[in-house]
């Protein structure tokens, strides 16, 4: 069965993961992460044998969305129901950063009876991951003190440096492409630019894959036009990640010539770094002119690089002309959802399903990242969970 | 034990509902519309004797509002809650209506572990049930390319053409006033336009009245002022129903004369169909101003029929001056909720705990639709239910 | 085992919470108080000791929140989920108040299949209490006519008169500080008006305090400038809630002599009664430039005692220059979250633990209130639910 082998071969990682916010891949140890890949399989398996891995009889998973979101607000949301826990959402005042003592008194009145928090916040450079940490205190204050009868796990929804539950969601979905995590050694994947019509995207994704796929002996390419840099540690990161690893990694600026024969493409807009850090600026002072000014600049800019698309022409150039294409959703389709941008329509038509499984694995990452925050010895508890044997859809 | 009597009895029809969206009254064979009334009947049954009907131990059932709602939104969140499922709105841009690869690609994105989805998309004429279709061929890919472990299924919560829960609701209620479905052979039910101060009232309630309730033998009379029509295909499927149901059909220009006699009454206001294909027109380009306008001589030609008030006087031509009365709620009440709306204070209060009575099924509606929906044999799982023998109410 | 002899405890009460809901703890008895304060503190000792005390299978906790909230929120929906049931919010169109029929629809309308409503409305002198007891009315019919199967119990969540799960948690925090209910005869609680640059808080949290503190043989005193006075009845019912107890009651205008000796102080600000009175007349009338104006005249005002400000100073004239310090959050902090406010930032973070932990008893105080509610024999109940041994968190 399956099943008990993925249990089995699970028992192999040293995971640290039982105690731990799960905020940054690259925080983790590669046991940790090949731990959270296993478990997540293991929960989808479940879930098609029907059975229920309800751990809790009660419980609230808060969700803190700083920003927008559809697909990873129900995958949390599945997630946290999957686990038996509700989720109540925490609505905030929208624009304003809160700082200080309103971060660590909320975070305590959110959590008498709450498990994990998932926190959104990629809207301000520098500041979405520093505010989980600053929640993270809280909690460990609130838990020594009393206060809390249990410290509540806080799981990434996305920050300004990292998405970890999309980058892992992205990463199982290779795994199961190419066959395991091993096949994925010395294959090349382009975390490239494209061209979108908006402005202002986050560069957690591409800061995610580029730190995430160095880990495992992959030639990792970041190719983007001049100037749309991401931010330089994590560049350094994912350098240091390919060194140690066996894989390599560089950047480079041409979007056709990062393609050719690449295995993995993921075509992506996002935001040069400093436009981001002078919005960031912009936004902490409410100046909206500022704001407004900024956006025609870089939407200018954007344009020059119209032909950062990805399409039936640079597919070609890829290995045996059928890299796997890898998207977070929702893509900018050119003659779709805009004129033009980051993908043609027929182009992404022919991995749109595979887009679609792609993000199918979050929930289950989400549900892992729980789960291992949680219970020391996670292959124990699911051998309990499979001899218990609740049925998910019960009669 | 009544129970047992209703399970026996509904054990006679042979319902095509599994597997099936519940989107169109008339897509239904009278066995399937008898099977929801049964398995309605034996649901809101068991709740009185505090039996749980809890199937699933996690689940997600998503809806999705496309316009305001209270009470069918809390009719959706119980059912979901008596199955055991979590409810998770879905959140849009308002004003848009979203076509093409969004749907295809937000339905499968919501879906990865969800088992029902509740549309409500009444506000454009020719679209609302057209966009549940879209969001099941969407579901039906997903499903078969295994994108999703379950094919979610669709629950129509008011489209344009049709409000199948609340029809439904409404007959279990007559069947419940009158003893019985045969009863309602030959009963006179009159569907009556009548006056408010507001306009643009969809038109899926007095459809979804005229075309179910033709289909059991009743004689339905269709009464509205000259250009209120509703939607010519949908009327033809009345007189259709009418002549196989052995009932009759007509259709009718004066409250008055159309209520004499009547055993039940379903005064209520709607909008004229072609102000509806205007209004489509208009709200699909963002008119504002064509809007206000189309509202201005909508609402001046409403004020010319301020006499199809449904009140003491008019109630008194009906059977024994004792007509059930019926309405969705909220009602337009006259010096109540408006200074003059579709019934007076005095008649509408007689028949208050009725309207509220009729309103109690839906619930009960909803989660019967769920079950049928994802259940092939119904009365074994309702069987199951009993022997399992779970309290509601525990301890 | 502390948990055996709290029911033991328990059993020595005579409630007569049953069936009966929670809007004004003047309402209740001392046996109802010391009931609440027991199985509320019974349900925190079960949460540590991984016991769920989950009764409901499925059911609806509806929320109405007629004002902000984000910890009642939180606490409510805790409470809920504790106990098994979802919560549902109704979400009203926010301006206006509802009265009369809407009331009475609305109340059935989302209680078909519900166990309790939980009610915020605070922001309207002499309406707030008057509605929760217009939809308790409503609850009763429609239960009497069979249009509900359960009485769905009422919690009010702040009214305009009392703030009841606030001042029980906050009762409940001076219990477990002082060692007993007992422990609290004699000592002395000063309410105080403190000064804040906010206009506009409900009296419900001093009105609560007074009329509950002086329950228990406490010298309450009462501080705050001429003019900012609570409603008046509510003042007289703490006289003689005090006469009656073997407290004492006065009220001062001093915050400093008032401090003197004081064990326990609730620095706070709160709107005068007579400025809360015309706020809600130019409220209902909408009358936005008259609320401006009142706004402008009342802050005038409060800038005249910007001293009264609970700050190092005042605490040496304290019992050991260590009074209890109490707050319902957030308070307004000098110096943190606004220049000038209710209490200086040293001498708030000195207590600031402690007001999470009072702050931590809302949800159990809650969940006690659904289950007084419901079951007779609550005694009876908890001791099966330890019998049933159900862990919150499974395996």
């Amino acid at each position: 069965m399956k099943l008990y082998r993925l249990i089995e071969e699970l028992k192999g990682f040293k995971s640290e993961l039982y105690g731990k916010d799960f905020l940054l891949t690259w925080e983790k140890s590669v046991d940790d992460l090949n731990t959270v890949l296993y478990v997540a399989s293991i929960l989808k398996e479940m879930r098609g044998l029907n059975i229920s891995p309800r751990i809790f009889d009660s419980g609230l998973a808060i969700s803190n969305f700083r920003d927008k979101s559809t697909r990873t607000r129900f995958s949390f949301a599945s997630a946290a129901n999957l686990l038996g826990l509700a989720v109540q959402e925490l609505d905030e005042e929208k624009s304003q950063i809160s700082h200080g003592e309103t971060v660590r008194e909320t975070a305590n009145m959110i959590s008498f009876l709450s498990d994990f928090i998932g926190i959104r916040d990629d809207m301000f450079l520098g500041e979405g991951n520093k505010y989980m940490r600053q929640v993270g205190e809280a909690l460990d204050e609130g838990f020594a003190k009393g206060v809390l009868p249990v410290r509540p796990g806080i799981v990434n929804l996305q920050c300004d440096m990292d998405h970890p539950t999309q980058s892992m969601a992205d990463l199982l979905h290779l795994v199961n492409e190419f066959g395991s995590i091993e096949a994925l050694r010395g294959k090349k994947i382009v975390m490239s630019w494209a061209y979108s019509p908006s402005y202002g995207k986050p560069l957690s994704v591409p800061q995610g894959i580029i730190a995430l796929m160095t880990r495992f002996g992959m030639n990792v390419e970041l190719a983007y036009p001049e100037g749309y840099d991401l931010i330089p540690e994590i560049v350094d990161i994912a350098k240091n990640n390919a060194a140690q690893s066996g894989g390599s990694f560089r950047v480079s600026h041409s979007m056709v010539e990062a393609m050719r024969d690449a295995d993995i493409v993921y075509p992506k807009s996002w935001a040069p770094f400093h436009i981001m850090q002078e919005r960031t600026k912009l936004l902490m002072k409410g100046d909206k002119n500022g704001l407004k000014e900024l956006e025609q600049v870089c939407l200018a800019n954007n344009a020059k690089f119209k032909d950062w698309e990805y399409n039936e022409q640079v597919r070609t150039v890829t290995k045996n002309a059928d890299a796997l294409y890898m998207h977070c959703l929702p893509a900018d389709i050119s003659g779709e959802s805009c004129a033009q941008g980051e993908v043609s329509k027929n182009t992404f038509e022919r991995y749109r399903i595979k887009t679609y499984l792609e993000a199918g694995y979050k929930p289950y990452i989400i549900a892992t990242m729980m789960l291992t925050n949680r219970f020391e010895d996670v292959g124990d508890l699911l051998l309990r969970v499979i001899e218990r044997n609740t049925k998910r859809v019960a009669l």
